[in-house]
């Protein structure tokens, strides 16, 4: 029943990287033998490789798989380092990526057997991760919520394809319905490259868990209808102010729900939040190529010639979030909402 | 250069009604011959006919063409009431095709000729109004936002083939352009049906006004990192309160607004502000099928079997809405916003 049961989102398979390619998601499944460290860094830039932490767990891979190659290839030192830099370069806006990319190429000088330790151990702390975030955040959202069911809604992808385990914020969703305490998820679509529609849909389909897709435009008004008692989403850079980077609509379902009075809760790893960030204002936002907007999957949607604004993430202020739920604590930067405000 | 010197969006030839396919735009033009009041609500109920203006001039036309089958075939009164009835009823949530479609009908007992003269003049009088308030919002647009020229977000499509003439908040917008007070505009793409990136992009291109296409749920935070002057947008009905029902995400695009102090601005007929509404609870939201939003033009997004909700518009209350303006006047429903507001 668990997709993860059925399908290795990432692994390292004969010293090279096997990884589900999320781009073909959910009509084919299509797994991809990386065997060179541009190979990894482009299913990266692509998005068949996707999701916070198991970018985290991808970058520590793929060190593992260049001190293999510098091994057996005989690189020099600064081509080794060449290959890290690039890994950690890939994706800017998720911090996990550079994160463990760079804790596992501490290793390196104990050897390329050492790296590969380094790298399975970081893959094995993810998913252990993502079980202890999950129950905190449903426990959590119970707390805050009270006892009826809860119609959640999120955004993008943050289940087992995006974090292994189960997942952040939609492994906390998992662990709601295994406790009874889920109505349903209210998914949005998450365009332009719609891992809502395609992935997150996909997998509560495995899961059994009831949910209905929606246009991303829909979400903020559906709130304001109290048709949503909670929403939970992931985040691909924590600020140490509490300030989140995440794909681009989060921002305007924070202001909703604050305008409705409801939670906003974000579900990450510890590893996600960045001290060396003090505030949004200092995390990079990829622009992405415009065709992804004037495209869905391959289908021209607007005029031949149209340009596109395309900004991939954006960022919410700590003040319009609830909490902050990670494997070990929950943070609150804001006060709590406690009452509805009307206008 | 100008769409509707190129193209009839809607218009009456030799007893029956000619319309612009607007589920075929950009990629095909497909002219449309509606010869029985059937047709005509079966295109309206399938968007190929859409808008609110456009609507309430389909509504006046369609009446002529059942006095006119009516007086051929000889019709009973019970008959023609029954297809004013079905055409008034065709959308739930634009009042002007209700308005228009009663208003012509009270004509009937003069004949079919006074019905056709009075459809005629419900036209010209849709154009008229829409290069008044296309005047009027421009002006009022550079009186609030100053001399530089305004980069300007629109959702949904509010041009000529929306409204005939120049539109609403595009013929707005096409005002800015003509004075040289428009930088450029953010076009929402506008999902499910994808009237921003189809069919708005489509008339900027036509005339040649700058302009980038965005995902929907990247408006808020452009507005927030103050990539945008303006939002101006189009509505279905406005209520005697002031709030306003218009194409899903118009919501999250006004909280933005409000949140970032810059104006929120409404364009629309007079036709449009129905009185008989007090509130926008009373305002029908449209629920359309769900596989509107499983799939974009016709291909899948989401694994089969999924669940959709589509809720084709929202109600945004007056005190997000800074002004309305119509081919008469500009009404403030709230105070307009002096300050940034930080958070």
């Amino acid at each position: 029943m668990s997709s993860e049961a059925e399908l290795e989102v990432l692994g390292w398979r004969d010293g090279h990287i096997v990884a589900l390619d999320q781009t073909a998601l959910p009509h084919e499944i299509r797994m991809l033998h990386l065997t060179t460290v541009a190979a990894l860094v482009d299913a990266i830039g692509r998005l068949a490789i996707r999701g916070a932490p198991v970018l985290g767990a991808a970058g520590a891979l793929g060190v593992a798989l260049a001190a293999r190659l510098a091994e057996r290839d005989g690189w020099d030192a600064a081509r080794l380092d060449a290959a890290v830099k690039q890994l950690a370069e890939a994706r800017p806006t998720a911090v996990n990526l550079r994160r463990e990319t760079e804790a596992v190429a501490a290793v390196i000088p104990q050897g390329a057997a050492a790296v590969e330790a380094a790298a399975l151990a970081t893959m094995a702390a993810t998913v252990t991760a993502s079980h202890r975030m999950s129950e905190r955040g449903a426990r959590y959202l119970r707390e805050v919520c009270g006892p009826a069911p809860l119609r959640v809604e999120t955004h993008c992808n943050t289940g087992s394809l995006a974090c292994l385990g189960w997942g952040s914020a939609l492994g906390v969703i998992r662990a709601l319905n295994n406790d009874q305490a889920l109505a349903h998820v209210l998914v949005d679509e998450t365009r332009p490259l719609l891992q809502g529609a395609r992935l997150t849909c996909w997998e509560l389909d495995q899961l059994a868990i009831e949910h209905y897709l929606i246009a991303d435009a829909a979400g903020p008004f559906l709130i304001k209808e109290g048709l949503v008692d909670a929403v939970v989403v992931g985040a691909d850079r924590v600020a140490a102010n509490g300030d989140v980077a995440n794909k681009i609509g989060t921002y305007s379902l924070a202001l909703a729900a604050r305008q409705a009075g409801i939670p906003f809760v974000v579900v990450v790893p510890e590893s996600t939040i960045d001290p060396a960030t003090p505030d949004g204002r200092r995390i990079t936002v990829e622009r992405r190529a415009g065709d992804e907007v004037t495209h869905v999957l391959g289908v021209p949607v607007a005029p031949d010639g149209t340009r596109a604004l395309n900004y991939a993430f954006d960022v919410t202020p700590a003040a319009l979030v609830t909490a902050v739920v990670t494997e070990d604590r929950v943070t609150n930067p804001a006060p709590r909402p406690r009452t509805r405000s009307h206008f």
